[in-house]
């Protein structure tokens, strides 16, 4: 799955990934309406604005991007229809070849993580018969339980070729309470780096291993360093955008070929018909101010990135 | 919700929490059968078998216990139709007026750890209405974002009455990995539990925060140490039986009052008929071999506080 992506990068020639994390204060109105109409306004109805919204910024912006993050908190605010939602949104990013990144920041004990990563990743058997339960592309895991919390992960990720991106340095701003804390010398989360790096031996695609990091954009010296440590791992950098990252502070994650990493923008895309800059589109026509807002993402990485070529 | 909790294990005498784990292979076949026999081999087919599974347990020991802990990866691994049975769980649990820790282990960026709080202990607004999506009591968060991702859960909890377990110190073998690490001369467990204290001021019941620590019965000596940094905040206790922490072991987790500490047994309690002490019980009687259990680990945990006393 890793190669997959890394294709798909090269041919849209965008390490963009949009992250599918709908906030009902993002939907339209006329979304929301309609939905309500048809299930009221219960958890059922919220559920379906979602999914409603989902679909219409994906067959907007499928073609330009090789993926999307669909961040689960937001589904699972809605409870079970919310579940279901997300549920419904991987199966369709995938129906149109996206690489589908499920940001679930699961973790937890070896047993624990086996049905996580069964039920994210993997497959589950019933008597006779096997499901694959949410069957996302990658997950992004905790590794604060350590080895044995992520291990299962990797034996799902070697089974079925898809992979995870490991939390090391995430981009909000109390990120360093504890990723921070300096351990023999060097912060914790060049400490999980170092994990990650080993954790990704274990797991090669051809060029790069399907066991990534996350490492925020808002914390390009960082970035530089963690891609040094971990020169096999993909990185996911979120923060880009709404959080403060901006293109200039990306070229650091990259390698000089213009490779591993990918870069998160939810908000930035998906609310950008609330922007002044996309405002000339209108509610009614939020799918076209998304792509547009994808367009100019790809347009303000590629210069960072040629910038840093020079 | 603490002062109901501590008001329950009074009236009870029992520190317990009954972890609600159910793994396919714990369910006697004759549940399953009857299961599949009505969905089919298949993900309803499990959930409808583990649901059915679990309220045969909780008929048969809520009378003996204060709190039950659903671990939600069990039914997540079973898609959406194993996150309905955990919301079914959930209610059936609080309708025996049982206190239900949702073993969730989320935490997140601050936004996405506010949805995360909202589906789990708040309420959600869909248009002019409000749901209160899952509806635990308490949940588990995972620290590793820094306190933005546990604030939300608290400005949750300080709304609704509820409460967290901030994972501390877990109970599996590879915990040491990241959370022994030293840091300015102590390991970053205890750092975290030092915050945990701290945002437990900001939370009081009436002589515990409702803010508690994660502490694994396999560190019975860690559990001294946390007891004394965090002196307000309940300690719930992973670890107690399958993995291998013993009733003496546990002394320290509590005050000497008693209180102090809750423990969790999962696989010794619920499956408990497939333990050679519990055969005779037979899986038809699964139910009553779950109630033999914890009349057995409530007397271990007496007798262990008993003789930490003298």
């Amino acid at each position: 799955m890793i190669n997959k992506m890394i294709e798909k990068i090269k041919k849209t020639e965008a390490p963009i990934v949009v992250g599918l994390d709908p906030m009902l204060a993002y939907v339209p109105e006329h979304v929301q309406k309609k939905a309500f109409a048809e299930y009221g306004e219960t958890l059922e109805g919220a559920a379906e604005a979602i999914w409603q919204f989902n679909k219409e910024i994906v067959d907007h912006v499928c073609d330009l991007i090789p993926a999307v993050k669909p961040q689960i908190a937001m589904y699972e605010q809605f409870g079970v229809p919310g579940i279901a939602a997300f549920k419904k949104t991987v199966d369709y990013c995938k129906s149109k070849d996206l690489v589908v990144i499920g940001d679930v920041k699961r973790g937890d004990i070896g047993s624990t993580s086996a049905a996580y990563a069964i039920g994210h990743l993997g497959r589950v058997q019933v008597g006779s018969r096997e499901y694959v339960p949410f069957d996302e592309d990658f997950a992004t895991v905790n590794p604060y339980l350590g080895s044995d919390g992520v291990n299962p992960f990797l034996k799902v990720c070697q089974e079925e070729k898809k992979g995870i991106f490991v939390l090391v340095k995430t981009s909000n701003p109390s990120s360093g309470e504890f990723q921070d804390q300096y351990i023999d010398g060097r912060p914790l989360y060049e400490y999980v780096g170092e994990k990650v790096a080993e954790w990704g031996t274990r797991c090669m695609g051809e060029e790069y291993s399907y066991i990534g990091a996350v490492v925020g954009a808002t914390y390009p010296e960082i970035g530089k360093v963690m891609r040094r440590i971990m020169p096999k791992a993909y990185i996911l950098v979120p923060g880009y955008g709404a959080q403060g990252g901006q293109g200039k502070d990306l070229a650091h994650f990259f390698h000089d070929d213009g490779l591993g990493a990918i870069v998160n923008s939810s908000r930035g895309i998906i609310a950008a018909y609330k922007q002044e800059a996309y405002a000339r589109f209108g509610p009614e026509h939020f799918g076209e101010a998304s792509r547009a807002a994808v367009e100019a993402m790809k347009a303000d990485i590629r210069s960072a990135l040629d910038a840093a070529k020079k």
